[in-house]
């Protein structure tokens, strides 16, 4: 198939890497013209902007969207809204909020136009592994796009078929899956992302608690010596908490087991925190979601004012301000 | 009554005061000579070292511990051990661990000894507010000193009694309670600061969502400009939240609202700590007390390890290290 | 001044009574001809029907909405719209979200009205005690409504002044507050209910603790045999976790201390939801407000779905399904 | 090499007849006499009580207590101390507490023995797929039960090395560890539970807000109706958050999308809570190990205390007992 694909970051670009190396043939364009040139070297059409990419395309046009979700995919999409004829179809396979999807499905539908969601993960892995992709929108036209899922989908990636899927549909076994209509694919992808968060966070305690037993702070008796690098290591295999994200952990403890590269400073993307208010709005107690994502925000700042708070209260009970580095205990 | 007081810290000094007040009288030793003379000033007995106390003290003798838990308490109390006679009675005002008075207690008790437990809430206002007390110990032995927790205790404190209590027993409309055997009062005491951080953390958090609510960071039509001091006094009349340490909040919030002075560095104690214990001995679900806690141990630090292992992880698919001030979104 | 209330609930009903109470007039309506009918009784002008009530009101009127917050709100306010006259003021003082309120009042401005959210705590206790008033509008306006504001607010409630406020607005000091401008009113009555989740958890979860200590499921010389009445009693004075929260505790543990008639179906109102939303969207930690909220959703079901997954998860490394009641402990 | 075995459950027979099918000699003893038999049909030699077993086994003896942690370990290791001779070998291989490997191993060390601590995953499947070892001790003795551990162990089950090893231990990339002196073993152990924990949760947590977006509880418009079963089948290929626990789920969700067999009673071990108990002696944040093990506790409750206490503080400022199923709303 012919797809145009605006945005070439790491995603966009490597997207259309791998559809080319299966035969597909991609108009491609982003702002930044080194990102089109590099992209034409590997054999894309490039195109000066947004209208001469839809020229490059044969009706029904089928352009992908792989920006950052948010004002500039908002744009993007309206701007396409007036560019397009009826039957085109714009697939959003950035992080966008799934009620944006819901919304923007319907307008789009007032012209004439679909509009498919993809939720897509795999990062920089994905040219060669393969993207795992959740898709939402109208049955007939996720299918019009299958030769492209399937060939950006991880296949088998010698993960062996859950065994009594009898004669279920075999696209998920291949790593995609159309969840839904429109908002189906980013809703299922936010789920991800937000168990996602869970996950990191509760292998970052567990090493954290590891890293700590071998503190000075306690007593000789009770401290030890552990490797973190071995015991992620050992953990790879046989363990009941074998997982890719173990893996990267296994990885980035190799090349050093302090991680000096790395602050500590933790950003979080919108799908983290949508996944919280999906949540809160159906009433399904999240705690182990939600703290993963506060200890992210909390990971940003020196301080909170809700300690400074905390720490007002505790000299209006004890009596004084307690020093940065006191032992102090005033608990009243 | 005599009592005979060892620890002349903030609290051990002005229970010795409260004390003598109302017509007790005080032996007292502390390891600071300047403390002992503060209170011979103020009217005590001052002692050279636990035995010249002990030999200023009535038989039976009563004998307050008022030091820091673990080592000093132990120690302190071993001594005390080797030099009191049959019928004596030791009493701990610290915060120990109730599991320690319940071993302390069987241990004295083959001497002959008695051992009460007390834990002894009002901090720096207690001299003037009167103390709240939970005890632990035989029943005689605590009617035997009710003297002394009368006095101490805040009395009505012009709180009215709830309705309905009948011919129970009038202690706690007083402010203290014999709360049971030996570990008894430590146990309650726990639950208290276990509460007590709860709520702070409750108070913390809703004062930093009100800061931040006036963030530059946020777009201009959803930013507020609330003055958290106004707030805090209006709440402390008519609303559901008021309460002694929403007083406090106000009184700190009076003097700064950027509350400059604190640096927002917060200890614990042990009791958050032993409350924690106590939950997963019970299987009771503690969520915010655990909560509470642990914001209080993730503001010691400037970024915990945990935090470096998610930066890693999110390095392993997103392919890169985030900046410690981007804006980064590598969410994959 | 005169007043017209739109809905006699429990609290619109008091809110007039305590106006008329201070010599204030009022109209009122409500669908529940009784509760018009109560009102007249206690010197109400009743009114049939909206437009009847608005009849009744002098010029520039002053409409009070009291409804649930949401559509029944929504639509008496756009009715109203379509029946006032510029100059005109509309208060909601439900629980309405204060995005709502922004967008109201920029609505109902440019049909010359003007729109005062105001916040409302103190429960049936408000007709007595008074109530606690968070408000947003424009200043002058909140200012010509102060002598409906002063009546209704709880006065000084025996509640000293914090010291140090010097010129500062006297109105807090009287438990009602200017928040800001439209949506204010309702963002500081939200963190209020937000706060008011923690306060309460953190309770429930101590008492908890208390209550399972006596539980026979302990070690023998682990147990107590607390008396959680006379605890809640004790900490009412001079303890650091004094509060009218614990107040209301003692109260209900002195009518039954097993607290039977209560289920522990815990529903919650937007509110302590809207809380975590601004939580994260102002990327503050709110850990424990969350996990508040997140106990009130899971005391409204059997078992959770996540819950299933657990066990089935157990089930797979574990080998066997775990019973209802077992202790089996399959741990891999 | 020789082994003797005392403890033929579900864990102990499959780590027999995995070393049997590899070469070794075991004798094997277990209370049930049917359980010794079956492991002789399959090679072992039977034993009728320990005595029996110790004579069946060449000195220096290995013996591995397979039993459930607590006082049947316990007694067990008291059993052999009194019976083994110097340079004998205990392994626990058990989930015992760490601090009880340590008192253990200086106890046995008194007596000349030898002791082992093993913490062991893998659970019904490590027969086939191998025993994921955490191992704590002496570093000649370790190495002397070098060809069990190297039996037992996955070996590199397909998993590629992390590229950076070098010349590092070759064990952990065969799924075993030497973590350190006595304890560690069980130590590492521990937190690999604890992360489990966390890691169920996470996805426990993320399928249930899947699920409940399919509830007719919410608006229409806003409303799916998601095959959790295909979900966790994609996410098993090319995600981010591929594990074998989402294996486990996957399997279990296409047997019964419904989880129907499963209650919701969901047991914790010990080695959860340890975890928690290491967090806060290392003043270590564990917000979600600990949200992981109280929605345990939680599940096996109809309704807490706790949550009486917040019905009763409802009704004590709302007017009312709110009942079971109501939509009652009476925030104040």
């Amino acid at each position: 198939m012919q797809i145009g694909m605006i945005g070439l970051g790491r995603m966009g670009g490597n997207i259309v890497r791998r559809l080319m190396r299966d035969g597909h043939t991609a108009a491609v364009w982003d702002r930044d013209e080194r990102a089109v040139s590099a992209l034409v070297t590997d054999g894309a059409v490039g195109a000066t902007d947004i209208e001469d990419l839809l020229r490059k395309l044969e009706a029904p046009r089928v352009v992908w969207v792989m920006l950052p979700a948010g004002a500039i995919t908002e744009s993007t999409i309206e701007t396409l809204s007036g560019l397009l004829s009826a039957g085109d179809i714009v697939i959003d396979g950035g992080n966008s909020f799934w009620k944006d999807d819901v919304r923007r499905a319907r307008w789009l539908k007032q012209r004439g136009l679909h509009y498919v969601d993809v939720g897509t993960s795999g990062g920089v892995w994905g040219l060669e592994r393969g993207y795992c992709m959740m898709i939402g929108g109208e049955k007939d036209v996720v299918k019009r796009l299958d030769p492209i899922f399937a060939t950006l989908a991880p296949g088998d990636a010698d993960v062996p078929a859950t065994p009594g899927r009898g004669t279920r549909d075999t696209r998920p076994e291949r790593g995609y899956l159309h969840a839904g209509p429109s908002g189906a694919g980013h809703f299922v992808k936010m789920i991800h992302n937000g168990i996602e968060y869970g996950l990191m966070q509760a292998y970052a305690e567990g090493f954290d608690i590891l890293k700590n037993a071998n503190s000075e702070a306690l007593p000789k008796e009770e401290r030890f010596n552990f490797d973190l690098t071995d015991i992620a290591e050992t953990w790879r295999r046989g363990s009941v908490i074998t997982s890719w994200l173990l893996d990267l952990t296994a990885s980035a403890l190799t090349r050093d087991a302090e991680l000096g590269d790395y602050t500590g400073y933790v950003e979080d993307s919108g799908e983290g925190r949508w996944t919280i208010m999906a949540a809160v709005d159906e009433a399904v107690p999240a705690d182990v979601l939600s703290a993963a994502l506060y200890a992210r925000f909390r990971s940003r700042r020196d301080h909170t004012f809700g300690e400074k708070i905390l720490s007002a209260m505790r000299a209006g009970f004890g009596g004084h301000i307690e020093p940065k580095a006191s032992g102090s205990k005033v608990e009243a």
